[in-house]
This record gives C-alpha cells, sequence and structure tokens, in this order.
C-alpha cells in the first residue's frame, strides 16, 4: 500500500488521538511566532494595497499538512490576526498604501487547507461556522465576504495549485515526512542495511544515513520546485519541520521494544527488517544547503527552536512525561506500525515501550529540535 | 435545527442511497448540454487567451450544491471536456488567440466544489486520484499541474468565494431548495395555513403559494447579488433546477399517506400541520422576473427541460416506476422527513407510500419539468 494511504496521525479527539497529543507543534509555533510575523509583514510591503483595496486581487495562503486537530485553524487564527495588524492598525506601510479606515476594506483572504486524501476533512469544515463566529468576534473579520476556508487534497510532493495563483505557503511539523521509505535501504539481494533499527540509530552504518539524506534531498528540492511554479509575486514561505536532535530518546526505545519482539517471537525478524519509518529530520546545514542547490528560493531566516518535556509538562513527575511520550509515539506513527505489523500487536508493543522507558529514568531526554524557515522566491 | 444541519440526500451507494437513484438530474444534464455548451464557449471567447496561456491567470469553476454522489464529478469532466475543445481544437477564436500546439499551453483550471458543511467530502476527496487518472486517460489533462479540485463548504445564499473570483458558476438541481421554511406558512396565532399538505397541493389556499414564492424570491435574489460579487469579468453561470410541472404526480401521494397516518393515530395532527418541505419549483416566467427585478444579470438562455420515467425506465412495466419513484423520494426527502416526524415512523410511511401509488394506476403521471438558464453577469 501506498504510503499516502496509510500516514495519517491518529483522528478522534479522545486521550490516544493525535488531537490531545499535538501540544508540541504548539509549542514550537509559539516560540516561532517572531519568523512568522516577520514573513508575513514583508508580504504584505510587497503587495499593491491599491490592488486589494479595490478587489482586483486577493489573498491566498495554502496551509500544507493542515491535519484535523485544533491546530489547524489556530494557525489560520494566527495568520489572519498578523495580516489584518499590518493592513490595519500599522502606519509604516510601503509608497502605495491608501488609508484604511473601514475593516470592511481589508483584503479578502482565501485559505487553501492541504493534506493527504486520507485527512478528515469532514472534521474540519463541522468546525468551520464556530471558527467564523471566533474570527468575527474578536473583531479580525467581518462576514460575510472577506475570509473563505477550502480544502485542496494532495500530496505536497505533487502539484496542487494553478501557476502564480499562493501568497503565502505555511506548514508546521509535515515537511519532514518523505514521499516514500528510501529505496536504498535495500541491497539488490532484498537484504536491509538497517538491521534492527527503524530509523537512523546508533547501529545504523553510513549507507542509511545517506540513503535518507538522498531521499529527503530529491522529496524536499522536488517540493521547492513545485512550490515556486506556484508561488504568486509577491510570495513568501514558512514552514517548521524536525530536526536532528543529538542525544535526545529518538527512536531508542522502540528499536529496543520491537528487538525484543522479535526475540521472543511475537514479529518475525524479516518484518523488523524491511520497516523503516519514512521521515528525515535534517541538520541546519542540511537545509540551507538543499534549499540553495535547488535555487528557487532564498533562505530569508532560520532558526533552531528546541522543544523539551519541561515546556509543557512543568509540574508533572518523571512518569506523566514518560506516559505522554508513548502516547505521542503513538499518536503520530501509530498508523504506519500498524499497516506494517498488523494491528494485532499494537497493544502489547506500546505497553512494552512504556515498561521499557520506565526502566531507564537516567537515559530519558526528551527533547526535539525543529527548524523554523522562512523563505523568499529568487527574481 | 437548521435546515443546513439537517438537510442531505441519503449517503452511501445501496439500492435505498440517493448515488442509486440520481438518473434524474444525469438524465437533465445530458437533455440540456447543448446550454451549458454554448455558456461555457462564450466564456472562453471573452478571455483574454494570452493572459492564460502566458500563466497570469487562471479559469475558476464553481459547483454550487456538488453532492457526493457520482454525478459530481461526471460534471466537471463534462466541463473541462467542453473547455478543453474550444481551446484546443476550435480554430474559430477570437482575435487574441495565439497556437495552441501543446496540451501543455492548456489553461489551469480550478474547479471548487461546495455543499453544505454537512455534505460528505471525504468521499469526494478519496475518489480524487482515480478522477485525475480518468482525465489523463481521456487525453484530456496532462498532470501535474493543469486540474485542481478543492471544497469549499457552506451555504450559497451566503458569500463563499472571494470579489471577482469565479469565472463559472454551475449548479445542478440544487437551488430548487429554500434557505429555510417560509416563515408565512404560519399565522401569527400559530395556526397552519396549510393544514393536510407538505407542499404547494391541491387543497393550499393561495396565500400558500404567496409565502413560497416569496421566501423564493428572496433567497434567489440573495443568491445572485452574492454570485454576481463573486463572478470574475468574463464570467458566466448555468444552472438546471425544477420547475412548476403541471398535472405531474407531485407529493399528492404522499399527503395522502401522511393524512392516513394522522386518522390511524400514528402522526399527531399538529406534527403534519408543522412540516412544509422547503423546496419550490419556480415557472419559466417566475424566473425571468425574479432575474429581472434583482438586476446582477442577463438572461442569456432559458429552457423547460422536460423529464419523465419513460427516459430512464424504457423497458420496464408500470410496478418498477413505482417503486423507483417511493425510492427517490426517500433518498432526496428521507433525511428532513426523519428529521421532523422521527426514525420510527420512516419504514411504515414508505411502504404506506408505495401501496397508495399502487392503488392509483390511472393517475400516476411521473414527469418533472427542469429549468436550464445560463445568465451572463451585466455590465
Amino acid at each position: 500500500m501506498e504510503l499516502h494511504q496509510v500516514l495519517h496521525m491518529k483522528g478522534g479527539d479522545d486521550i490516544s488521538s493525535y488531537a490531545k497529543n499535538s501540544s508540541f507543534p504548539k509549542t514550537v509555533a509559539t516560540k516561532s511566532r517572531h519568523i512568522l510575523e516577520g514573513s508575513i509583514k514583508e508580504l504584505c510591503r510587497g503587495i499593491n494595497m491599491k490592488d486589494l483595496l479595490y478587489g482586483k486581487c486577493w489573498i491566498r495562503m495554502a496551509e500544507l499538512g493542515c491535519g484535523s486537530g485544533s491546530n489547524t485553524l489556530t494557525t489560520i487564527k494566527s495568520f489572519i490576526e498578523i495580516l489584518d495588524k499590518e493592513f490595519y492598525h500599522n502606519n509604516n506601510l510601503n509608497s502605495s498604501r491608501v488609508e484604511v479606515d473601514d475593516a470592511t476594506a481589508l483584503p479578502s483572504v482565501e485559505i487553501l487547507l492541504n493534506d493527504l486524501v486520507s485527512n478528515d476533512f469532514n472534521l474540519i469544515f463541522k468546525s468551520l461556522p464556530k471558527f467564523y463566529q471566533q474570527l468575527e468576534k474578536l473583531g479580525l473579520r467581518r462576514l460575510p465576504g472577506s475570509c473563505f476556508v477550502s480544502a485542496v487534497p494532495g500530496s505536497f510532493y505533487g502539484r496542487l495549485f494553478p501557476d502564480n495563483s499562493i501568497h503565502f505557503f505555511h506548514s508546521s511539523q509535515s515537511l519532514h515526512w518523505l514521499s516514500q521509505v528510501p529505496a536504498k535501504l535495500m541491497t539488490e539481494n532484498g537484504l536491509s542495511l538497517n538491521k534492527g533499527n527503524v530509523h537512523i540509530g546508533n547501529t545504523s552504518p553510513p549507507a542509511v544515513h545517506d540513503a535518507y539524506l538522498e531521499q529527503f534531498k530529491s522529496d524536499f528540492s522536488t517540493f521547492l520546485r513545485r512550490r515556486s511554479i506556484e508561488m504568486a509575486s509577491p510570495g513568501r514561505m514558512f514552514f517548521i519541520l524536525c530536526s536532528d536532535t543529538p542525544g535526545s530518546v529518538g527512536f531508542r526505545y522502540l528499536d529496543q521494544t520491537l528487538n525484543d519482539m522479535v526475540k521472543e517471537g511475537i514479529i518475525e525478524e524479516k518484518a523488523l527488517d524491511g520497516f523503516n519509518i519514512p521521515m528525515y529530520e535534517p541538520t541546519m546545514e542540511e537545509m540551507r544547503w538543499i534549499i540553495e542547490e535547488e535555487g528557487s528560493f532564498e533562505v530569508n531566516q532560520i532558526e533552531t527552536i528546541r522543544w523539551n518535556k519541561d515546556d509543557d509538562v512543568k509540574n508533572m513527575d518523571q512518569d506523566p512525561v514518560r506516559e505522554m511520550y508513548v502516547r505521542v509515539t503513538r499518536a503520530v506513527f501509530g498508523s504506519i506500525i500498524e499497516s506494517h505489523f498488523g494491528v494485532g500487536i499494537m497493544d502489547d508493543l506500546f505497553r512494552r515501550l512504556a515498561k521499557n522507558i520506565s526502566e531507564c529514568v537516567e537515559n530519558f531526554i526528551w527533547i526535539q529540535d525543529s527548524l523554523a524557515v522562512s523563505l523568499v522566491k529568487k527574481d
């Protein structure tokens, strides 16, 4: 089965859902808001305000890999907040500025939510009437007729929008997902290069890292090329994705747990050999290098944002943190683990994972770095 | 509960679903295709081809009240077929025409599917990858990058799109649905004007027709006003909706069946008195009058398209036709009947309806007129 058919965060809103285990992207978004703000402000300064105010054009913002949790609409609210502030309150606009003395003169905004076709868009749509009311209550948007939310299903490694049609691309914690498991993790004879690991682990040979990096470079270059065709002039892009985090817990305990289950005959060795998680967390240097090599965009700003467990669970003792780690791992990686190993092992696997972690108190360092990146299209 | 929360065609794809009982809109669409073709051709002739071919602009088509059955994507296919034929094969283009010798030079098309937030958009999205493949096989569209389908949830009596942003509006068999049951069907003392009828029936006083027409005029004028703001220049609109059909079976047997159930004490009289179906089927004269009064559009073409049972069931004897009538009535009106009277009466009601119809062989005339209307925005 292809990746786009199985990859999705755990749906619904119970304690095991992604919706209830997505404080990480929210915290990182808060810590990097200054870069998002800068990026939107520069977008606004490049736009001919007269065109906007007389309805000749409207602003189109695409949210790539939007998911269906509460973070989806929160991001849109932030975008509109910053945009409106820039248009409505800020007096330092460029020379083509005209007086904006009425909220009805705000430019219309079309928000295009994108995710894979298996995403639960119906769930988002049902929350839209309430969302529009909230915007209005906040004094951000008068309705009807100034903010329009739509959905565009498909992979962001393919084409999603017409040429020159999007002013602002945004993506949060999605672009580290690859389009496929790197083909080069298997030799021509069908042997695994990455025995005993589900990702780049301590015992992985260098060729495993190279295969992942090569796949990421190819995917991310495709992503940039397609977005540059779709980007209107002026246009900006801002995204956050996971970055390599030395010393963190990573997939160490998941590796250990799956290997235990192989030893006990619960999982076949061949099944573990054939399982590799299709994501890559680039370093800042790799990110800069790939963007430069691809050539469509310039880096406007790039920063490492560190998240650690203390950000979200300041007053917890150690055990709830570990429980949360297990829940997050299941909410994020559960769908691809289940599609590979079958639903039968899932509860057992995550019970064992919890136990393994609670036995390793000393080594449990749960931090995760992200890169927050602001890009501008080259002329 | 508000209408947009309960009104939807019967989902799924079993024998009772709307998907399996929607041959009527398909047949009417086929019979009116010449008007749709004319409308799209005139749109194309008004567009500056140079702008399109050099990627400065793209064509946006909105499908209003799209539903989630097979007809949804069939309409889009027709639209693209006609559009591509006009751009690619026809040599009689206007003076700004440039040579189109390559399918990659076709203008990009953005298709915006609209329906109420309760519509099953996920179902449509899951069929999109196959739909894109079909387009490509038909030689209509090269992928990636020339046809983009998205969804815009919301009522078409509200605003749906930015100002001046849609080139072509299309709607099939949706615009006869009102935004609400006409308020004037009840007197100030809460008495029903329309006792014993669920719509405009033989025993309804003239005030009932007036209340329905007034609501339709108000709703349809709102619809036209909002679309005229959203329509780009040049722009066109084509829609099909049900029209008053003298002598047809209409709601006669549904009225009879519900009244029988009141007499037997299965349904409360008050419940029947308070139930009126929120749709209105205008005559051609009323349609012309409302469009003229509202003033934003001119009628380019308007035709009555007659559907009768023989169109779809040529080789059937009488009984299957009646069975189909009962199934269609349930698929289309089931959700609002159920939300008013409760799920408990549904099977009984439709069994009785079938029986009543089979006892009235002589009077059973199942025809339905539609209006096919092509509009152009006034300067």
